[in-house]
């Protein structure tokens, strides 16, 4: 099977989860530019969790892209990383409405853990339909950053559970990590 | 006519219902773990309709892949299907407000039920359009996994009456016997 | 310029109008089936909009089949269509709030005849770019059907004022009308 | 890489933005005609901002589809000026609560600046990813276009803080300018 819908079935989901997030964002109560003030934390919580949502379009399109044939795994591995995506605005909205504490900025981390781990998944299940010497599997080589990501994640997690704002300083650490697009596949 | 464009809107709409289902997550009332507990059925129920809905998009993709021509009749079953997916956040919503009680478990199985018939009508008119010696009247065959879950969301809703869990258990069965795609179509 | 996008851009758009109406229907109040009940008006007029936007996506979809050029023109048309289905979901909550009162109907089937123009002018740029001897000005022709829709709309508005139900009548006579798909363009 | 999946995620992003606004525009509090006169002005912004993502679309459209090459920073330029894009529905949210008040009009705005700008970036990006004797980088040409609507966002902002009216008469003139689709991509 091909890899088009897939494809286009993944696009919609990302579509709607990157644009689910400004729902939250409330029009302030108030007329003057103070009003902004208070929408500053939630502003920066939804650009962090758009950038990440950013990342894992990116690097889904360039993994699709170097992948000619998938399996039916593959396509339960796909739901699989989009059901932990689309938890990403639920825990958007938990942790600005609750001002960086430790349980919201866990469960945070936590849900960009299982996507970073159902992101391996699924690239594991495509480099084995694909073979060992696809242009993927080359591509794709050690997954050096994929696993530094998730040994950050749990280290986030237990952070936060001291300071929250270490555990988002990691988080951010990690999206920067990732905004160059995953020039292995590029070729 | 191609299918190309039933796919590309079936998939948008599926994507849709897939992740609107999210918005019904509302963030805990609270900022501590202990929060999270009364989530947890609401949160399950939501696993349950990601998964229902993540399958008939698995087995839509498999079978409008094996098929060549569509129907005007088609593109009606197809919107007929679209219909009763698009009423499962509904239902959801409905049973885990009311802490599976009979009548919300019931309606949740009638729209499984309705689902599981329209699709069963959609197949029927695909085979009749693309001929009983078509790639894709092979692949689906008797049909007799279709055929089974119906008898056991018939089964699922009288047994909702008597007692609600009873039919949650139905529902995940049929879920669990489904969630291996359809290797029939996969050749 | 090909046909492609914006087949893709009008499937996006009118895969969330179909889908955001579900939103309004909320969980009924009470766990019984008799709180069903209340819900029964807004559930059928959900049914006839789901069925109007399915109509409109059917005919674009023979439409766009027929075409093979498309202006700038057209791409505004196409827009100035989207723009009042996008509003239909607007409309339909107005009428399940009000119970069948003049105002909201007229307003409803003012948003249908909207929509119906906008088809139509859509349809006679796409004529005037493919040219009158094009697959599409023959199969369009004469376009009786959509003139006639016009006029019951103006009918089921003047109506409303009277009989709100009587209103609701042409517009279900409408859609019946147009259920079957535009076998013209299907060749 | 090809502009394919480039073009369906921001078809999917684009038509999510343009319907969501419509949420926004609530079921009127009563049920006589004389109901929808406070709907106005939320109205006509609406159609404003509904026309602003169309224009958007089509430039996009008529971009991309002279573009033959995408770098990994075009795919990052995009999600940059889809970022913007999805801020509209919140500051149109923002404009219609506050009935033309300096700042939310000037952030209307400041948005609208910033995804011109985006767009902006997006074409250069473009143009060097396709080189400078590319059909694109012919198409664009100067682009005075889009360095006048710079300089009249900022007008408006500026004129904002004086007269709100005054700045959105500068966006309805902007768009105005702009709803002729790019001619110089049209060949």
């Amino acid at each position: 099977m091909g890899t088009g819908r897939l494809e286009a079935f993944s696009d919609g989901v990302i579509a709607i989860i990157i644009t689910i997030m400004v729902l939250e964002l409330k029009a302030p109560h108030g007329s003057g530019f103070n009003a902004l003030l208070p929408i500053i934390p939630v502003f920066l919580i939804y650009v962090l969790s758009f950038i990440y949502v950013g990342i894992y379009w990116n690097n889904h399109h360039h993994m699709l892209y170097a992948a000619e044939k998938i399996s039916g795994a593959a396509l339960w591995a796909n739901l699989h990383l989009l059901f932990w995506l689309s938890l990403i605005p639920f825990v958007t909205a938990w942790v600005h409405e609750t001002h960086l504490v430790p349980a919201p900025v866990a469960l945070y981390g936590l849900v960009l853990l299982m996507a970073a781990v159902a992101y391996f998944i699924l690239a594991r299940i495509l480099v084995r339909d694909n073979g060992p010497n696809s242009a993927l599997a080359k591509a794709l080589g050690r997954d050096t950053k994929g696993r530094l990501s998730i040994v950050l994640y749990v280290a986030g997690i237990a952070l936060s559970l001291w300071h929250a704002w270490m555990a988002v300083a990691v988080y951010v650490l990690v999206a920067i990590m990732w905004i160059t697009p995953d020039r292995r596949i590029e070729k």
